[in-house]
């Protein structure tokens, strides 16, 4: 028995003699709320899984819509406080209620707690997936292609920008403001999405696959850019340069920083795990790394994430990079369906109901997001220069997925008041269709590469 | 980028736009506070193991001691509410304002959910380290031992229990509701310290180490029925019998079902695992049955980990053990040294000060409590009957560790209002000793057993 389950001590004695010791009580309802979520969050993303593998779909497919199904659009078992849900809409609250003792009273306070500690666990999650993701990567191979993800990247946030905006401008007769927010929402590429079907095809260390990590973490610090670029607009009506130049400063000298610096210390991290002699040390010692650069990518105004690529990155580069992936995947295993089911489970699909009359306005402007949105990143891919064998096509589909950072736009302009009620939808649904979209497109693209350069015998083998 | 990143975008605009959007951008501290804390515990953790491991201590002693160190007691950069601390008294909420623009308003919220997720993590790491001790258990060796562990069990609740209470109503005058209250603290073998010990030591599948397992198992199921006696004897004046006879048929037929039933499904889970086809199958599978039957645990007010140690005495009967047990060592690698950080930073050592002399009384009646803690357990190796060959004061010794279930009889006796200032001070002076001397003794007791039964001359071999 143990200090943390004491706290379901303080259940047993009110079971006994009704001490009012609601606080502790509390503590053990929270610690089951979260079991109840992560055996729902497991079951959901297994079943989607497996259900997606079979009819050759992407994996990752299979645990956003498990995520779907558990959540906020359909059986309402997960759901979080920052869609406007409270505690009487949660399954996972009633059930608490019906089976361990949970009083009416105390169900807010469970609620935001355990909604606080699984959003925490899938921040974690996509932490641990992006490290995984560093550490599979080929530092070398990305500064090779460097140059030409850095096009993929600026041609990816341009293009559906400026066609996105002037679309909804000379189209739609949208104002000018929401217009641009729309656009902006069009930039940036959700890399989690793209990275782990990526991985599930084996392309992650392919040429290709480089070129599209690079791109979107590229991307990821231009979205952080043209948002903070929007938000100022929106705001105060004009740019702040001052702000823009820090954020494009402090980014390249993380990231270039990190990449040097890590170089020069990573054989002392190779000496002191192997001077180590207690169960664990590669994997601590590495997650000590990566959290603290995810803590500093945090601080200095970018993201966690980018801390924990460079992590993983740096630490690729040496000869513990077997060992540490080994140790990685079951901690990814643990933590990165639970970002999966979330991303699922947070996204309200009834906005793509058609039978609903105010849908219609946002599905019309929807549709031309969703075109801009596939067409603006796809071409992106024809702008990689003097590389004929490459698999352009797949290039620019890697970049389709928006995640829900378009659904931050959303928000913030929503919030702002600039965006109308259907411009608001119809960001919505472009995200949703792409990254929904996504990752079967990927597949297909890069199976169409594989079935060409494959011998016709064991094409033939296979499709019989 | 991804949506729960996506609140780190918030923060952006603030540093733009100055939009008071204070809930996201809380969002994003609370992650960067997550950081903070895991990298300290790690860096704790693995400081203090390598320490104790090359003095011939017990690294999980160092996890303890290094919790201390960045704990309430010392630098204060990990504490919680619970301990009375305050946004303002945590070093990491300062580190946070000094470094990531937290503000003072938003700390206390910020230190409320940062330390609710690292409680919740500690939790987690329980419950896979029990699950992993389960797993690493023989069932059948366990059933056999059974009888033995019923013994040590049972005496080493009774005999401290009565000879504490006795003690101190009749050498220390203390009052009888606070006497019994200070007895029943005696009671409860902290299970996670000992198994971490016995684990490090090799020595978890001996049959004294399946002793220890069986008698600490059923010790937490003892341990809950008396504090349930003895809250509700203080509370009502009398015992309602018929709580007590819920939780005692309630704890069996919760043991009893799971193993039966379990070795009933086994089969149907190895059956499930080899269909199933994406990655991760056998953790992801496993832990949705350690995290289900540790819901069931808790909602019919058994612990938490009672239900995990059971899934892995099931799943440790299976094929799939040794694949589970090699995926599960990542992943209690991450969790666990959160589990021992924290209890040792909770730990307020300050009231072990002589020179304070308010702590005098109390270091008296602590002194009695240690020695009856200490002797209570140890007897209980020598009630084994018939089993000459065992190591009978390595079995009493494994007891020895309070762990913290102590401090919650001193927290509900102090919420009571039945304890004086004195006695709790001494209850919580005996946890602490009693958990911080036990792995060093516990490894000193089967060393020398080793010792003992090695050829002459590999033991001069090893001293020289």
């Amino acid at each position: 028995m143990n200090f943390f389950d004491s706290l379901s001590f303080f259940t047993h004695i009110h079971l006994l003699a009704t001490t009012n010791e609601s606080e502790a009580e509390t503590g053990s309802l929270i610690l089951a709320g979260v079991l109840l979520s992560l055996v729902i969050i497991y079951f959901a993303s297994k079943l989607g899984e497996e259900i997606c593998s079979r009819i050759n779909l992407p994996p990752v497919l299979g645990q956003l819509v498990g995520g779907v199904i558990v959540g906020v659009s359909a059986l309402g078992l997960l759901i979080f406080p920052e869609g406007g849900c409270t505690a009487d809409d949660s399954l996972i609250i009633q059930f608490l209620q019906g089976t361990a003792g949970l009083t009416p009273e105390a169900s807010t306070g469970v609620f935001a707690a355990q909604s606080e500690v699984i959003s925490l666990l899938s921040e974690l999650g996509v932490i641990i997936l992006l490290f995984e993701i560093g550490l599979e990567s080929d530092l070398k191979e990305l500064i090779r292609v460097g140059p030409q993800a850095a096009i993929v990247a600026v041609v990816g946030v341009v293009a559906p920008f400026v066609s996105g905006t002037a679309g909804l401008v000379y189209l739609f007769n949208v104002p000018v403001v929401p217009a641009i927010f729309a656009g902006a929402a069009l930039t940036a590429t959700s890399i989690g999405i793209t990275a782990k079907v990526l991985a599930e095809l084996g392309q992650l260390s392919s040429k290709e696959g480089q070129i599209i990590i690079g791109a979107a973490v590229l991307d990821d610090v231009l979205g952080i850019i043209v948002l903070a670029v929007v938000a100022s607009l929106v705001k105060t009506g004009e740019i702040q340069i001052s702000n823009v130049i820090y954020l494009i400063l402090s980014a390249g000298a993380f990231l270039i920083g990190v990449i040097v610096i890590g170089r020069f210390i990573s054989p002392y991290f190779v000496g002191l795990v192997n001077e180590m002699k207690t169960r664990g040390q590669v994997l601590l010692t590495a997650l000590i790394f990566a959290f603290a650069l995810s803590y500093i990518a945090t601080a200095i105004h970018l993201e966690a994430i980018l801390g924990a690529f460079a992590a993983g990155l740096v630490l690729a580069e040496t000869e513990k990079r077997k060992e540490l992936e080994e140790q990685v995947i079951p901690l990814a295993d643990f933590l990165v369906p639970v970002f999966f089911v979330c991303v699922g489970a947070k996204t309200d699909v009834s906005v793509l109901n058609p039978t609903v009359p105010t849908n219609r306005e946002g599905l019309i402007i929807a549709t031309f997001l969703i075109v801009v949105a596939i067409l603006g990143k796809v071409i992106t891919g024809f702008t990689v220069f003097g590389q004929s064998e490459l698999n352009k096509i797949a290039i620019g589909v890697g970049m389709i997925p928006r995640g829900e950072v378009g659904l931050v736009f959303a928000g913030v302009g929503s919030a702002s008041g600039a965006l109308s009620e259907a411009t608001e939808a119809a960001i919505i649904m472009m995200v949703i269709v792409t990254t929904f979209v996504a990752p079967p497109l990927l597949r297909l693209v890069f199976k169409e590469t594989e079935t060409t350069l494959q011998p016709i015998t064991e094409s033939l083998k296979k499709d019989s």
